[in-house]
């Protein structure tokens, strides 16, 4: 939001400059307003499946738009077996276009190799953090990767239907006594879906929750469509206040699933919604 | 939000079919949270001079995308001097799609018999409410028009280049001791540059408070330009609660002047961000 406060820091010497004392009044509560707000302000993202029918360029120009400064970025758009210059140059081109690419994923990985090939690839892209999904048999391989590079790993939950990760709490209890940076990235539609509370396995999993993948659904069925932020049955009120309390560092990724050949108006009207939401937190 | 509704209808009879103790939690949850928003909310619509450059159809098109349901006219969609019978079929094709048209404008009116035809306009639509701009000479004839038909007036304000409304304070000398169906339309955009706070605006003129268009600036400076809701400087929560709390019984019209030529992102995050901040008193 630096931006924004350009434009309040413009104002408010602009105002004093021309000594108009009613405006000033209007910059001052503005400026309380904006400190308030920097100060509780969740960090955004979005999760780079958002954009599976997009190129870098495409999704850059979107992310622009909605003035969504950080993304997971998916392996459609920088393959896991690119080379070391490929990698560099994609990192290059968000980061020249004021993004930031704060976690590769989801990686789905299946043999050693695979995990190598992951944390091989996150340390080329100069990345702290993989959102995963390691099966279960690999989490003890998985924990020697993450020691060797000091590179997080935030594991996945899909929804009922997965046969590794159905819930929250299935990633919780398999990495139970593993490294500490082996975490969760809480997918809450699939939480949903799966009958856990997002809200609730937020601040039960809150040491160990890496990154968020948010999205709302217009019920709570297992076979719940997705459905524009804010439209749905999805506390995002509640959720954020959670993430509050439980002081979250991490970012929360919109994941936008519907309209994928079309999804600027609903990635647009989603980031405003949670804007909108945090606005009431500050 | 019938379509809420009936979602969560559904899901608390399949949950309560299904039996399934943790699901029927959150499905309560999630009904007590829709019963307390349905409390507050505040009606939606959009200002018909956001859609300057498309027709009726594409304007209805992009207000089912962003899901929103109330309009007030504008010329350009159909024109003062329309006939009947056109006037009829342009209000059944906004009917038929489910968008209520629930005023006309902005009307400028500098005759008498412009504020004839716009009330005889308004009149034919059904409509009991025009947004307009009479000048002050023609006040006591407007009342007249309004004391005949019966329908309302909002006076808007424009900003501080303007002769004859410059800030919602000037509208309100005119009209006091007018029929008190002569009220404001509080543009709260042209309010800010004009150096008034809206939410003092809206609290100080709540009785005469019709119909309000919201948009956001970049700073409260008399040239600023607009943004989407949320990126700017304008206090929407505390627009929102001041709304809340004099009981406003009239619609929010987001009025949204950039991007003119492809509105419909800057349209969507706009409508996302009010809605987060209305999630928030709930």
């Amino acid at each position: 939001m630096s931006s924004r406060r350009k434009f309040i820091q413009t104002t408010a010497l602009s105002v004093a400059a021309a000594g108009v004392g009613s405006l000033k009044g209007l910059a001052a509560t503005t400026l309380d307003a904006e400190k308030k707000k920097e100060k509780v302000a969740l960090k955004e993202g979005i999760a780079g499946y958002t954009f599976k029918n997009f190129s870098v360029d495409q999704s850059i120009a979107m992310m622009k738009r909605t003035k969504v400064d950080a993304l997971s970025i998916k392996d459609f758009h920088l393959p896991l077996d690119s080379t070391p210059e490929k990698i560099k140059e994609v990192m290059e081109k968000f980061r020249s276009n004021g993004i930031t690419v704060y976690a590769a994923g989801v990686i789905y990985m299946k043999t050693e190799q695979e995990v190598e090939r992951a944390f091989n690839y996150a340390k080329t892209a100069g990345l702290d953090l993989i959102v995963g999904v390691p099966t279960v048999e690999l989490l003890p391989f998985t924990e020697k990767q993450v020691k060797n590079h000091n590179i997080r790993i935030a594991i996945h939950n899909h929804g009922p239907e997965d046969k590794l990760y159905p819930s929250p709490a299935n990633v919780m209890s398999n990495i139970k006594g593993l490294d500490n940076r082996i975490g969760l990235c809480l997918d809450i539609g699939h939480s949903l879906r799966a009958g856990t509370d997002p809200v609730k396995a937020a601040l039960d999993y809150a040491p160990r929750l890496f990154d968020l993948h948010i999205k709302d659904l217009v019920s709570s069925a297992k076979d719940a469509k997705p459905t524009e932020l804010g439209r749905g049955v999805m506390d995002f009120y509640g959720l954020s206040k959670a993430l509050r309390k439980i002081h979250y560092a991490g970012r929360y990724s919109i994941e936008f699933e519907m309209d994928m050949n079309d999804p600027l108006p609903g990635i647009a009207e989603s980031f405003g919604y949670m804007r909108g939401v945090a606005e009431s937190l500050a």
